[in-house]
């Protein structure tokens, strides 16, 4: 690396040329140095490496816009090149020095500030940091996910950890995006709920004061009600399961993005509208993210004009046929029958992604719709992408009489459920909605193992925060 | 009423012309049919309000883009009429018509489509409406805070009841609008954590599988978290507090705004990040919902070009000059001190808001920063408009020892705060945020007097949606 390097040391009897260059107090963010070319330039960040190489010493800074190389020259850098000396990974500090064009074949292209380095003249730091338990230098961060998720907060700082989250910026602010440009509006849902929304067994029970109440695992209910109000609505909302099992794919707290929309003429109105968010979704991501895409060596995922859909019963046979699983009677896809479906639509129709449609009524929510000319099944559908559902959605029952008839059914406390009765007592219209999950799109989209990597600070059984101790 | 109508019975011998006009199949929005006139458009929305008289009926049709007049008359519209005879307020119906110009004179100016009508066709009914237990088609909605919340599946469909949300959804995402203009970048904060983040007592418990975790009454530790990581963040997220109080200003569930960056040179970068995002918010506000305001008869918000800012004891000293009230040694403003200082502010600085600075530490969280020249004092502040405060803020302690040492002093359970103390122990520079409630901005921004109007689903000691009975 050293004698690699030797072309760079170019000034090694280094003397402050006479026209001094321009300096600058206000700080200058890494991508934009390359602006700088020959002035003085004051940068402040995180001590991402240091590599010492004798009189020279290399270190590479990284801020929230990218990663600077910096070169201490002990013959030019004076005090700065003790100080540099003492770094070590994570320490923060300011850098004033001249910034420098790098040679044509050093220049690291996949870096926004990868044409330029700094040839530091002063250092401060300011913040130590102890010495990291383990290297966080590399290109990757090979951690086993406990200890990544044990260590949460450094190992976000690592460029390719971060980046997860600015693709998940990018899969929710593109939701939102979407959604006003079809003429939604954005609602808080409450979290704190009188009952389980869907009478499920799976919900967080909290004393309420002097009461129970229970977290919301879906803004469902308020969604519709806001049919009423605004037509279109779209919340980005936290939903809490107190999902007992430990899978790849479940978490306890997610963030889900959830539409709902009422004057459709035919329940395809609603798979259409979530078929364009999808896009919008992913189209923007592919557009906003393209470098980190290629940092995950994942393909752009693959979407026809028309996302194919079927009816839960055509994939079944289809599977049946391809494999001679005959899975034809269940009510819903195991997770090796998703697969295998996503598999045929990737080599039948070029298609990442797939609509299922028509479950059984009985496996669904109690507003679900049923279908007219199908009856015992629902027009509902699941979106199934890379092998699991990314989405579920479908129409509503409207009709308050029916809504009622079939909320007793399943034991929904109507006392409890009164706010959202009335608005379905008052003139609610034909409608339907959507509802996925961020965490599950941004590991899909990067091709992550684990849900959990695409959370923050992701919550399970075994975990909030600290791992805990059984 | 009727006899002012006279002047549009204007075709009571209506023949359809021999020239169709363009028929059209698909839905137009309220606001777009003052681009059909002439033509033939079908419209959807709830009934507001109908009036008869005899064989004139007319009906405001509400759908998200506006309200719209519809003309029934019982001699041109045939079988419309006998439906329209039987329409009550909030029945979703469609609507099919003729776009007529209105005359000068019945134009109202207030409404998106004030200068049409439409001449109603044919009308489907697509769902009834129970028999409205109060009436809900004038102007303002005036009903007491209960019944208004008892029947909040509906009454939020008034549009002035509506148009507080409109407001909410502009607070809100002009609040991320701005922390993304100066390089923020947005992150999930999680609900369910493992201690009170601040180690108050409010804080609600949840039976977490076999442990005990808590609700989040704040994402500081996370903000300070990601600073590391991100340097500039932002949130909008759920906070939850087991407020024991029941006041005009206080909710259990709040929407705030959180944001959070390091690299600071000193702390008043904070509180002026702080004046751009408010002041950047309140702009958005007077220009995407002007017509709202004047709706609810307020001033705009004065804000001069620099906020006045001053010590809570500057404060306390202007207090009792002004009122004869000593206040100066307690630890913070009373409900009427700030009233007071608004009111002050106002008369001298000709604004409506003001920040108060150096509250004494004692009464700040553990991570508040002292200032090193006015030792027992912090440097944090409050942004108090209108009587109450709008937001908090200000500098964080960086430095690991300090921070542990304060913690502990709290009765802060390190073990829990691994996670949080870890961003702190690898390198954090000096760094700030400040938090703001949404529901309060808005309704400071409305004048409503009770924060109650300005959420959705209000969550207090009396209610979850139902009203509890004790």
């Amino acid at each position: 690396m050293l004698a690699k390097r030797k072309d760079l040391i170019y000034n090694i009897n280094y003397e402050m040329s006479k026209t001094q260059p321009e300096a600058s107090k206000e700080r200058t963010l890494i991508s934009e140095t390359v602006n700088n070319i020959g002035k003085l330039a004051s940068v402040r960040g995180w001590v991402h490496l240091r590599r010492d190489h004798g009189k020279l010493i290399f270190l590479s800074l990284r801020d929230r816009s990218g990663m600077l190389q910096i070169v201490v020259n002990a013959n030019v850098s004076g005090p700065a090149y003790e100080v540099a000396k003492s770094l070590k990974p994570e320490y923060a500090v300011e850098i004033m020095g001249e910034v420098k064009k790098r040679p044509e074949n050093a220049v690291d292209k996949g870096s926004a500030a990868g044409s330029v380095e700094l040839e530091a003249k002063e250092i401060t730091v300011l913040s130590k940091a102890e010495t990291l338990p383990f290297d966080m230098g590399g290109k990757d961060l090979n951690l086993e996910l406990p200890t990544l998720l044990d260590n949460r907060g450094f190992t976000l700082r690592h460029p390719k950890i971060a980046s997860i989250f600015k693709v998940q910026e990018t899969v929710i602010d593109s939701f939102r995006q979407a959604c006003k440009e079809k003429g939604f509006t954005e609602f808080q849902s409450p979290v704190i709920i009188p009952q389980g929304a869907e009478g499920g067994s799976e919900v967080f029970e909290i004393q309420y004061f002097d009461h129970k109440a229970y977290l919301s695992q879906s803004p469902q209910f308020y969604k519709q009600i806001l049919v009423g109000v605004f037509e279109r609505v779209f919340t980005v909302n936290k939903t809490l399961r107190a999902e007992p099992s430990v899978t790849t794919r479940h978490l306890t707290e997610v963030t889900t993005l959830d539409a709902e929309f009422g004057f459709i003429n035919t329940w395809t109105d609603v798979m259409d509208m979530s078929e364009y968010v999808v896009k919008a979704m992913i189209e923007e991501v592919n557009a906003q993210n393209s470098e980190i895409l290629k940092s995950y060596g994942v393909e752009p995922l693959k979407i026809p004009a028309k996302i194919p859909r079927m009816k839960l019963r055509e994939a079944q046979e289809i599977i049946f046929k391809r494999t001679g699983r005959d899975n034809r009677q269940e009510p819903d896809l195991q997770p090796e029958d998703e697969r295998e479906i996503c598999k045929w639509a990737l080599e039948e129709k070029n298609s990442d992604l797939v609509f299922i449609t028509h479950y059984p009524v009985s496996k669904r929510p109690f507003y679900t719709f049923e279908d007219p000319d199908d009856p015992g099944y629902s027009l509902s559908f699941d979106l199934i992408g890379r092998g699991t559902e990314w989405m579920t959605g479908g129409q509503r029952i409207n009709d308050y009489e029916k809504l009622v008839e079939n909320a007793k059914k399943r034991g929904i406390d109507l006392k409890k459920s009164e706010i959202y009765l009335q608005a379905f007592r008052y003139g609610m219209p034909h409608e339907g909605g959507f509802s996925l999950g961020s965490e599950r799109v941004t590991m899909h989209i990067l091709g992550l193992k684990n849900v959990r990597e695409a959370s923050l600070f992701p919550r399970d059984m075994e975990r909030v925060d600290e791992r805990f101790s059984h």
